[in-house]
């Protein structure tokens, strides 16, 4: 079975565009490789250094929403990033491989600073999380990283790091794997306000354990079109958040289509269009905050333990090569 | 006991500038503080990481002199930096707390990449290296790091970050300790050439472990006066190598102010002259090359494992206490 590494950095808790964008694609992965998910808490600490308690408290929830969604513990091996210093290890060989302005060069992290407002006043860390993430991605010898379009740069950077450490520590051989990019149909969500996709930090996003009746509540908030106030009314499908959560939610296609015809035309009211979408949601939902609820803060610890100790293993294995092959085995 | 750490990068021997500049005041401070000898190969790495081989053959040579020079292995630690992750691990955490900004400004820094030509292919190692160095002194708890006065920005970057880390971290409280700086004399050495100060990448320098010839040869190759080829020619004393070496290494000070006023007025000649330094030099070197030889590879080995071992326990309890205070002890 194929490696494959992914995910999240813990700043706070899973929503449904996490749910399209990545979540979903794991759950189904589960059986088909060898699935180590990373829970970046050092990561998270770059730009939230000043936040510990916020990342700390984002691990043990980032874990219940893995397990309530369906990740299975027997078959993925969830763990933390801090509980493995042979990443950290590793990182700063990496450093050694990668000039500032290559890395001030990366374009998903220029755009990350600039939404940060960041340029001026950059934590060093921040700007060499990169490098951290090629060491995550080498420490496990992953083949296969799920990505978006915009992680393209970072796996091209890191088997850039690969090609350079196999290169001068190797001597051809292949001593560090390079990964390959499972890149996924983007699956982005918009917010419920339509300012944008859905995020935690716009609070324009249903989370995966929101209760019912918050879920029902946003989705009766969504942005549709202000100028649609009677039912009768024609109404603009184009922008209409209730629109594009059925094209992503509602299983019968036509069905949508429909909908938008009459919508256009007038004579279909925002409840009554909400109100099916609510249901399409719950039907998701439902059971995922049915188990949830069954997760216990006992079981998700020994679930990171088990995972971790797993995940370290394999990171201690990669590291005692690495220290071998630049000659620092000095004691072995 | 006050906990004193100071180190060598490991990328080359040991010569004359280095017992004068901090090797002899290493050994005499060895019954007064508990110290802690770091042989930073990690750093070293970072400007040589093409070159593995050299920095790690310059960690057994680098112990070897230490031994060779007087530095005893019950009271002082000698330890390898790679072989303590814990350092690593420290280091990713104070990424977080200085910025690019502040990391380009550090003078040290800014001298070493001029001087080594780095300033365009920088690599982020390297740039880096000051937190490497604040992780090193932080993870040991060291209240004093002797230093020269160009080391003083390290110092202060050092003390800056730990003072950051417990505002954040700390609630106020010191969970890690500030430094204090141990200015010694001075005392560098310049190269036999008399162009710039001894140093191994100049080939100017007398080794500790020089054979009894080389260090003659050395001695007669001293830059003088090229304009004071007969004994009974005036010659100059400034710019004279033999008399900046007499200077620092012929006990009575009053004789070498004689011998440069006979050197001045004509009347000295220079083979008479290199053979009182070569003589004096011989005082201090042959009992170290005499100690050198008895150093098997086998003891030294001994030695960095034992020194190592200690130095990890005390890493690792500084470990544990900045994850707690961060919050990352999840699994304690």
């Amino acid at each position: 079975m194929q490696v494959l590494l992914t995910g999240d950095r813990p700043s706070g808790r899973l929503h449904l565009g996490h749910y399209v964008g990545s979540l979903q694609n794991r759950v189904a992965l589960q059986h088909e490789y060898s699935s180590y998910i990373l829970i970046a808490d050092v990561q998270a600490l770059t730009d939230n250094f000043e936040a510990p308690q916020l990342v700390v408290e984002s691990v043990y929830g980032l874990t219940t929403d893995y397990l309530a969604v369906g990740l299975d513990p027997n078959l993925v091996s969830i763990y933390i990033q801090s509980q493995i210093p042979e990443v950290a290890e590793l990182t700063m060989y990496f450093m050694n491989l990668v000039t500032m302005a290559r890395l001030q060069r990366n374009p998903t992290v220029k755009a990350e600073l600039a939404q940060k407002g960041l340029e001026h006043s950059l934590p060093v860390g921040f700007l060499c999380y990169p490098i951290n993430q090629a060491a995550d991605i080498a420490a496990f010898e992953a083949e296969i990283v799920p990505a978006g379009e915009d992680q393209l740069p970072m796996i091209e950077q890191t088997n850039e790091i690969v090609r350079h450490f196999n290169r001068i520590y190797g001597k051809g051989e292949s001593i560090l794997k390079e990964c390959q990019a499972l890149v996924g149909k983007s699956g982005r969500l918009v917010g419920i306000d339509g300012k944008g996709k859905a995020s935690k930090s716009l609070k324009n996003a249903i989370f995966l354990l929101d209760e019912r009746d918050v879920v029902k509540e946003k989705v009766f908030a969504m942005y549709t079109d202000p100028n649609h106030i009677a039912a009768s009314d024609p109404g603009r499908v184009e922008g209409n958040v209730v629109f594009a959560y059925l094209d992503v939610f509602h299983d019968d296609k036509a069905e949508v289509e429909e909908l938008k015809g009459l919508y256009r035309r007038g004579g279909l009211g925002d409840v009554q269009l909400k109100s099916l979408l609510f249901e399409d949601l719950e039907k998701i939902l439902a059971p995922i905050r049915a188990k949830g609820k069954c997760v216990s803060r006992k079981f998700v610890r020994e679930v990171l333990a088990s995972g971790t100790g797993r995940a370290r293993e394999v990171a201690q294995k990669t590291i005692a090569k690495v220290r071998e092959v630049i000659g620092l085995n000095y004691f072995s």
